[in-house]
């Protein structure tokens, strides 16, 4: 579905998720024009109804060319694209640039493919922003998000878990972790948030100390300097509901730098699963 | 089994895996007096059967009792005592100490744990030292282990593994992590070495790229500050195995700071199944 007017319409580029829909409606009440690409085998069937092109993620020669028709103001990336998917979208650009360069991106994580799949889109052109420039209001707020409040303990996993992601954020490596106290239960890796949630969930709390150990915090953020304009960190219902699951006490984010995908819902979901979900300014929190 | 004399004899308390009936060997061998002491449900057959007494790892009133009336010269912790079991092991002492202070313990992760039981042992009058004073080679040299060698790819994994253990080394966090070129495959929780290779083989690497990103490292080492008389990183053929099944290159371990169980298996298991076994001297991969 396309807002149409004279001036030049944002290009979202659709991965999986929400995050696409969200964007698009978010776009049309304020009556900027926009257009939806979707990639084939990521986007939700509700994206593919209402884009104006789907095409194969390695379909790099109608990538440009539908962009090159639509002239758009600029292009957003929202949504998923798994991570061994963007590696195959910087290899699909491998026929428009040198080969050896790319299995050098390749060989330095996903960020440097990213970063690569960007400098290539820009090096066409085409100026990217990010949905955090786009709709600010669909990221977390410093605060609590809801009816729940962490307690003295989760402070300390909190606190823990920043300084944690903060420690790792030179290296490739996952957004996300599962602390309770000063205990690591989950780093993060390419499996991503729901996976290691469920990991958490097996390993679980010293039987012996169950009743008092309950409490751990899922804690998500950006890396430090990275792109912010793709690959945002996001939660949403099913996040509540795996972290629930995983017995945790509740949820933290870097606010202003995390999505919170179907605010209503997640608040909803954290209220009734008695999760605290809380956005941090991490530039307060970053060191412990 | 004992090798009795009038010299007050080294107890070894044995966790799971071989490496009791390692050290107990090696100390015969060098005509050491000693004692194994196995914790029920943790240590193996083998060692069961050689044991001088096998207690459960709650049986806090026996376990000083049988020490008390073997007046060991010192104490030795050898093989895996299960995280949630090393809480046991500290809940078993809170007959004997403030159970509040015990609870203190258990929230700040089973680094402190393990502190906290070493601390107990010692209050009680007992020397405790590491496999590593009583039996130094039985850890990793600097240098190849077997007949293959990292290719230049591997090397880049290394450096990013060991500065990704370092940098989280002041954390309460695995002691292991798999990285391919400079990308995060895995970081190891309380899961263990074998699941988090599970995890990678899961993983594995994008597969536009497979070709080239096969070489992924699994890199282990303990961490800045730990106590190194409990809880020595190990690997052995299954390592080994599991690494080989996860697709990695090869294997990089902090030499002298890591046990490697039944080394010629282990190397027979690296050359069969075409893996790098390294022994890195932390000293001077530190910084990278």
């Amino acid at each position: 579905m396309t807002t149409s007017g004279t001036a030049r319409p944002i290009a979202i580029l659709a991965g999986s998720g929400e995050l696409p829909i969200l964007l698009a409606d978010r776009l049309a009440r304020e009556g900027m024009p926009h257009r939806i690409l979707g990639f084939r085998g990521f986007c939700e069937r509700s994206v593919k109804a209402r884009a104006d092109a789907v095409i194969g993620l390695l379909d790099v020669r109608r990538l440009v060319g539908v962009l090159d028709e639509w002239q758009p103001a600029a292009i957003t990336l929202a949504g998923g694209l798994q991570r061994p998917s963007a590696a195959a979208l910087v290899s699909a650009f491998s026929a428009l640039r040198d080969r050896d360069e790319i299995a050098r991106l390749a060989a330095r994580g996903d960020d440097n493919l990213l970063r690569g799949a960007i400098d290539l889109l820009q090096s066409r052109g085409f100026q990217l922003v990010g949905v955090r420039d786009l709709a600010p209001d669909l990221l977390a707020h410093a605060g609590p998000h809801g009816a729940h409040r962490p307690r003295p303990d989760d402070d300390l996993a909190i606190r823990t878990g920043f300084g944690l992601l903060d420690a790792m954020s030179r290296f490739d490596v996952g957004q996300a972790a599962v602390v309770s106290g000063e205990r690591v239960i989950a780093v993060e890796g390419p499996e991503g948030t729901d996976r290691m949630l469920a990991r958490a969930r097996a390993i679980g709390a010293p039987r012996w100390f169950k009743p008092r150990l309950r409490g751990g915090v899922l804690v998500k953020g950006p890396k430090r300097g990275q792109d912010l304009r793709v690959d945002l960190p996001a939660i949403g219902p099913r996040t509540v509901a795996n972290a629930a699951r995983a017995g945790l006490a509740g949820i933290a984010v870097a606010s202003g730098y995390t999505l919170v995908i179907d605010r209503a819902g997640t608040v909803a979901a954290a209220d009734r699963l008695g999760l605290f979900l809380l956005g941090v300014d991490r530039s307060e929190s970053a060191h412990v």
